[in-house]
């Protein structure tokens, strides 16, 4: 039996912790301030950052999406990222993806100040929290380590393999399993025999982007499967990196898509911009 | 058949390519100065600094050691890493280990211009690493990934675990690794049957400092085999993490110690030096 292991409840208690400490600290005086910059006219990501400043609001923080067009050249992107690291009403800053041609991402993410880069996208974020120095995380692969700790998942001298090398969940999850004590693989489509990796997993974080890409024969029996990937379906739906039809009754527990990683890596994205408003960086 | 994998030839042309480099500098009216910070009074690390400043003045690098004494609070040690931060004349900058107690390493390396920071220990190295931008790796694990080419060890698709998990080895190393397209394992203290996850690598690197840790039931059938070990012995001599004589005859490769990781890390640290005194930001 494979136990769903969805991120509503999770994600709600983190909202409500939020909220809580929003209105703590809209009554001494500071309203929190979270602040997207976008440079491109994607549809998908236009959705994306409507659902983070819905979310944002809901919780009390304030949330300004700095549009500045899919013609934006690096320099401004840059400047925006700038001006909003030395604005003090400015609590979290985010870049979002994709970004004009040209413009390279962590590059850019470097004029993010780094008390209030909540979603970990400075590599200076990245290498103190290699480093076991404190940092905000990618809310991506916090949101992954807290549905482990959410569900009770024993980490140290376990085995997890993260498939997927990007800088913003890959990377970072594998970082922050190996400081908790994980033995800590990391496979990418270079890798030749990938079930093979993959199927020692006790923990096995799927951050890739191709749906159906985990099937029964890469997950080990009572595998706990944490799925990251969000791919948009025909009829307008999500599905993940994993088949989950496939992997049921396999693995020991599998997150959901949607309703797994994604509402609590919104959530853990709130909660650091609250923290940063409220002077404790991590 | 085990061939032994020596650092020698390549240590003697990246010190060859040094000196030219040096000239080249000086008669440009440059003269290229490493500054290594020291407070410690620990008999191997005067040695290995001492080994440093040799090999620097012989390539035509001047070596500055700014010995603090083994007293010396955290907030000198990071004035003085400031101080040389901002100094013209100093090109490149290592801070030397132990520490006092209370004294954070890499909280301290922080301190460290990452233009100067010559044996990438500022946090904000590791990160650019890990991102893939431009930074200056810690000269152990670029060592490494030299010897590994110098003898034309194919990386990309294979299957590489690095055992330790140290911020200036075994983190960065496996982060090289991964860059060059290597499938990516780290192992440390916690994991549990380390010769169960270490037998399938086409590529071992063991940066542990634990004598005789890796033995022939460690090691597949020709397993390139690095040995980042210093470990030194009652008479006098140093010894590696890897059981030389247990693993002869199975690996396909082993690096000797000493003569193997150690030459290299000081030629690519002086290399570094020469590549910031030209103003080449790798």
């Amino acid at each position: 039996m494979t136990a769903v292991l969805s991120g509503t409840e999770l994600a709600r208690n983190l909202r409500a912790e939020v909220t809580a400490a929003a209105a703590a600290l809209t009554g001494a005086g500071t309203s929190a301030r979270l602040a997207v910059v976008v440079a491109t006219d994607d549809e998908s990501s236009a959705w994306y950052v409507r659902s983070i400043a819905g979310a944002a609001r809901k919780t009390g923080i304030d949330c300004d999406v700095v549009d500045l067009g899919p013609q934006a050249k690096p320099g401004q992107i840059r400047a925006a990222l700038a001006a909003l690291s030395e604005d003090p009403a400015v609590h979290g800053i985010m870049l979002q993806t994709p970004l004009p041609d040209g413009a390279h991402f962590e590059d850019l993410a470097s004029a993010i100040a780094p008390e209030k880069d909540v979603d970990g996208a400075n590599p200076l974020s990245l290498g103190r929290l290699s480093a076991g120095l404190p940092a905000f995380a990618p809310a991506t692969a916090a949101a992954v380590l807290a549905l482990l700790d959410h569900y009770d998942v024993p980490l140290a001298g376990r085995t997890a393999v993260v498939v997927g090398r990007s800088n913003v969940v890959g990377k970072p999850a594998a970082q922050l399993l190996l400081q908790r004590d994980a033995t800590v693989a990391v496979c990418h489509r270079h890798t030749k025999d990938l079930a093979a990796l993959t199927r020692p997993a006790d923990v096995l974080v799927v951050a890739v982007g191709q749906p159906g890409l985990i099937k029964a024969e890469h997950v080990g029996p009572d595998a706990i499967v944490v799925d990251v990937g969000t791919n948009p379906t025909a009829d307008g739906g999500l599905v993940g990196d994993v088949d989950e039809r496939a992997v049921s009754g396999r693995a020991g527990g599998l997150t959901p898509v949607p309703g797994g990683v994604g509402p609590v890596t919104t959530a853990l994205l709130l909660r650091q911009t609250i923290q940063s408003a409220a002077g404790r960086f991590p």
